[in-house]
């Protein structure tokens, strides 16, 4: 089954009645599954986690944008998190049998959609930005250029959008881009010693020497009285978890150290997963349409 | 997903029009994935592989024994493989989120059913058996007592169906059941040498002193010019992939041999796969809902 996972952030984390109804119009286009919704009252945001198969995803985006649009006034709009619009930012991840091009292709159909039918400006980010500057979204909306900037500087040459008009109304503007799917993955050392932590974390750190593909940082766990390498894989398909626990495991050897145990936080493709069991097992040609599930979803 | 495997062996291998017709009336049932089909001319012998949910995979059985009963008549045919009627051996399998003890539910209940409404005798065996000495196949139904044998032998007390009359039409009786998924497991080694590799395949087998759930076999295989350790593992809950092929690779060690790598021959529950990732990343607590298609299929 092909699947494409879409994590728009909305600026309301406080009135649950609005967050109910853009949830509601997500939910509204068929074949659409809601996984998760997190609402942030002190940065008054909400993060709503949903999938659906590529000719989908896009329609109940833009179903959420509409009633985000019509419910949040950016004008009266206060919170930590810095923010453009009440749709603020929107990624596609592709999960299951899609590719990065396609993610790409469904984000900026959107972005042209929302630009022409919403009237909203809309800045591409990430894999679908049509413009070097604008890939990165600390580049484009960040503590320091948010919506009350942006309603200044839109007329600028520098911030024409990509999609929509110059002109920034209570919706504010929105980000729509496209990127991997992220891996949050924690690895429990037999440890107390969160110096020796810390030092396996930075062996793990792409800039300092480790893996391409690895945030790290070492954290003590007080409930578990373990010192805990906690990770984000920003490309699974790349630096897989295999190679990410087995570096750990390396790097905790030289100071006599163990591995208790890891853990996947939250959701994760089922490739990350077979993966691993291909590596370990060396079943070099295991397909996952040999699992007998992956037919039944066919 | 609940998810329910039967597998029907019909007695029918040379006429593919009755093949495509019982195949027909198992995918008429919404919801039934009929995921293979094999056609065996000598043994005169067909076998069928479909999924389905817990409600719907009993009553696609019925529709197939149904349409095989009115197709096949037993008084003409002829194979190699023992048969007792045109509707053989039914078993059930719990694939994913489905207890044995629903599968036995399923079985006896379709017993009965296919007993009161098609008056065809039913034997049910492995964990569905009704009489304990009725728990073994090759018990009931072998190469010296087959459809001919039991025709004369059903009025004997011993033969009392479970189900049904006491008496054999032109569809025979039927064999119905429920048991563990299969999984076929191959492991390559890198050496030519069989006398090793049927030394570590003895070591693997439960009467030897190996895994209780193994079934294995070594194989010099001409177009890999190695020796494959080919194993059935019976019951993977119990004796999990990983377990069989660690000990392969510890007996192969004291020959200095090691694997060039490990084969799943078809299909395979998700469930055996995940669970060789738990156990090499130490993921204790990984559940299978934490993955992202399992999440779409509920």
């Amino acid at each position: 089954m092909q699947l494409v996972e879409c994590v728009p952030n909305f600026s309301e984390g406080r009135n649950r009645d609005i967050v109910d109804n853009i949830v509601a119009s997500i939910q509204s286009v068929k074949g659409v599954k809601v996984l998760d919704r997190e609402m942030d009252p002190d940065h008054n945001r909400s993060v709503v986690t949903f999938i659906a198969e590529p000719d989908k995803v896009g329609i109940a985006a833009f179903e959420g944008i509409r009633t985000a649009a019509r419910l949040i006034d950016m004008t009266k709009h206060h919170g930590e998190h810095p923010r453009f619009g009440a749709s603020d930012v929107i990624p596609f991840i592709p999960i299951s049998d899609v590719t990065m091009k396609e993610c790409i292709e469904i984000s900026r159909k959107l972005g042209q959609k929302i630009g022409e039918e919403l009237n909203i400006p809309v800045y591409m980010y990430g894999n679908s930005a049509l413009l070097d500057v604008r890939r990165n979204l600390e580049d484009i909306r960040n503590k320091n250029f948010q919506y009350e900037e942006l309603s200044k500087s839109i007329g600028d040459p520098k911030w024409k959008p990509d999609f929509g008009p110059s002109l920034m109304g209570t919706a504010g503007a929105s980000i729509i881009g496209s990127r991997e799917p992220l891996v949050a993955y924690n690895v429990n050392l037999n440890t107390t010693n969160l110096d020796i932590g810390k030092r396996i974390a930075k062996g793990l750190r792409a800039k300092d020497g480790g893996l391409t593909f690895v945030k790290s940082l070492a954290f003590f766990i007080k409930e578990k009285n373990m010192v805990q390498i906690s990770m984000n894989l920003t490309n699974f398909s790349k630096t897989p978890i295999y190679r990410a626990f087995e570096l750990v495991k390396l790097e905790a050897q030289r100071y006599g150290i163990t591995i208790s145990d890891s853990e996947v936080v939250g959701l994760v493709p089922m490739e990350a997963i077979v993966e691993a069991s291909r590596y370990y097992l060396q079943l070099n040609s295991f397909k996952t349409d040999q699992i007998l599930e992956v037919r039944m979803m066919e």
